[in-house]
């Protein structure tokens, strides 16, 4: 393995805990720069993805309207004094697919804390990413938020 | 740290992140590629581990046997609609222990979906491994699963 | 990313690794060494950490006061079979913040299992930490584990 494709990792490891801990920081405002212009984004199930089915508890085609969503949590603003923290693991960077196009997959599983201090597993499943380098850094152009289950126990669908 | 050190451990998460990738998407039929011919594998409890006793949930002293079981599994053909999602972390490879031989330990947790959505912890402790070097990748030739339960919430026992 | 900040991050890793699996085999009379002399360690909750309030669960201001810890959890003799496993990711290097210090984020998981089986989430948060270079391994010149929970369910706090 050479010193390029260990960097490489590297850099994509960080990219991920990055992105974890500005979901888990609700720093939400700073999510869609995570991703290209026009990235396509989606939360869906295990079933439907294999399935092929375009569905998606999120659907989004372009960086904007990750900002839109955002805005629209923020204004819903239903009082969600629940806490999130995500673990990740088992980063699997495949091939480049096109010139300078990653693909990545990885697990994770998100756990919620209520304000009473009550622990659950709020999601798991895994990331089906593709990432491309830009201005210096990597952005996701594609990411799929497989769950392992069919639904999500949430009133307002929050970024994963 | 010297550069093969380093490109050794991102070889060694880059086969952790296969295996349970490997499993969680149920290509149980690959799952004995990560095993030499001669290969040890049991799965077991952390007090009958640190009793030294020999028992296990699953116990094979060669790959033949790895590929029996997952053929004795597929024939059983209970129907299992739940899906698993390894969580690996804290990887430690420890200092060669004979020519090309690795030890390497890691934390996993499990966590068990069930079709109706209800998410469950199935399973958490730690491998105890030896990795040889073999064929240009990384093979088990020694998988110990450590549980830290005494028993697994599951009719039959599958690959961990 | 040049070879440097590549062997830093891959020693931390390493580090964070053995701290897990020292606290998770019982080995507590161990986990003082992972601290300079003079460290800061606490135990705190997201919005004590939050509003800067200086409590904490645990509090010490050296690494004497981690040994007297220590101690006082061996003495009280309480009878705890559960067992602890820690599953830590998204680790984050920050930029040295003074000569040979860096600052390190990383998202945590403990869950504990008793002795019949019964396997709960115990804790999860994140480390906000300070590390220092020094006898030529890393150590914790100030080590802050922010609980998501306000609480732990524990008769006496553990190291985490």
């Amino acid at each position: 393995m050479d010193i390029a494709t260990i960097a490489r990792r590297v850099e994509l490891e960080r990219l991920y805990a990055d992105y974890a801990h500005c979901l888990d920081a609700d720093r939400l405002e700073s999510w869609p720069d995570f991703f290209t212009e026009d990235c396509f984004y989606r939360v869906t199930s295990a079933d439907n993805y294999a399935a092929g089915l375009p569905l998606g508890l999120i659907y989004a085609t372009s960086r904007n309207m990750l900002i839109d969503r955002v805005r629209a949590l923020r204004e819903a603003n239903i009082y969600e004094p629940q806490r999130y923290r995500h673990l990740v693991s088992s980063l699997r960077v495949l091939d480049e697919t096109g010139a300078g196009v990653f693909e990545v997959e990885a697990n994770f599983l998100v756990i919620r804390t209520m304000q009473e201090g009550d622990m659950t597993i709020f999601a798991a499943g895994r990331y089906v990413d593709r990432l491309v380098r830009a201005d210096e850094t990597w952005r996701f152009s594609r990411k799929e938020v497989v769950l392992d289950s069919h639904q999500i126990d949430t009133l307002l669908a929050i970024p994963l």
